[in-house]
């Protein structure tokens, strides 16, 4: 990867199947970028609030197409996926465990992030409450303890708040959403563009 | 093309920036696909009233990513582009003049369509009103007269609310929108993927 050139933001929320299928697509689509991904989940709740929209699921005729989607999607990147009973769910702690490893070890946040989108995309089991987040943590090899402590702690419920206030001052309304040098990508099925928008320096 | 193989419906709207791209599109599409197209004018507005969803250019967040994206994704394609001063617009005369042609004359009435979305996404010229659509179609060769009366008949006017509720009821929510073999596609982005369901008849 170059060092020189800037890292493209990769904004995803826990329970988004697409983003969860772009967490799997990283490490190849790094590569072909020759840019790094800034991994930063965000609470899409607070951010439709201000679009006026709802989860995909929830919509009428766009829901039936988007649960067909989810899974032939997957499939056709290779992506293990099941429809998790309880969906969506609330992703906050899941949140804001991500943020507090990432401070310290972004890898060890990259591993978090992988683990929990595989046991609630794969597995069906469910992370939108803080045991359920802590048991997937554990399983990874994290430290739940420090983990479920971070998600108590005041200066990373802000830490949270501030990263969705950014996503939303940045454009972002949806998940997965890459900004590249400021230009803004939604959906998996973009990452092509990006990718050509990124060889090319634009058109 | 093979005679044996069913066309790919081909829903659009004609206020819509990517239907437009897509009609662009259609023809190499049709190439690649093996397939015909079956060109399907609708009408949005009825079918947001079902989805609760508004036009992209009305959604905060949302809509300045769509201004640009419009403008980019023609680009990429190499399709001419002028986002409308007057946008969106009611097309239920455009719709109307589409199918009375193509009842008799397919290729008049994508001739029709190619020449609106033109005017409109191009030349920046108003296609809303009965007026400014009929002076397109004239201009593009077409019997103005017969499509001035054909819009006010009773039975074209049941012909786009049946079209429109044909397109609901095979789950169409989005411009374009192609369905091939039962399977949907919605946008621009999505024509490879309908490209590889086609050639390996699914996955």
């Amino acid at each position: 990867m170059s060092a020189a050139a800037a890292p493209v933001d990769f904004y995803f929320e826990f329970s988004s199947p697409y983003g969860y299928i772009a967490t799997e697509l990283a490490e190849d689509l790094e590569r072909r970028l020759g840019r790094a991904l800034r991994w930063r989940p965000i609470l899409l709740g607070p951010i439709f609030k201000v679009t006026g929209q709802a989860p995909l699921t929830n919509i009428p005729l766009k829901g039936d197409y988007a649960r067909r989607d989810f899974a032939r999607t997957a499939r056709m990147h290779r992506v293990a996926y099941r429809h998790p009973d309880r969906f969506p769910i609330g992703t906050v702690a899941a949140c804001r465990a991500f943020y507090a490893l990432d401070e310290r070890d972004p890898q060890a946040a990259r591993r978090l992030a992988r683990s929990l989108y595989r046991a609630y995309f794969v597995e069906n089991r469910d992370i939108g409450d803080a045991a359920g987040m802590l048991a997937v943590a554990k399983e990874a090899g994290l430290d739940a303890a420090a983990l479920g402590a971070a998600i108590e702690d005041p200066r990373l419920k802000e830490r949270v708040k501030g990263e969705v206030d950014a996503a939303i001052a940045a454009g972002v309304f949806g998940s997965p959403f890459f900004v590249a040098d400021g230009e803004p990508f939604w959906g998996v099925d973009r990452i092509p563009m990006l990718e050509e928008w990124v060889r090319r320096g634009g058109w």
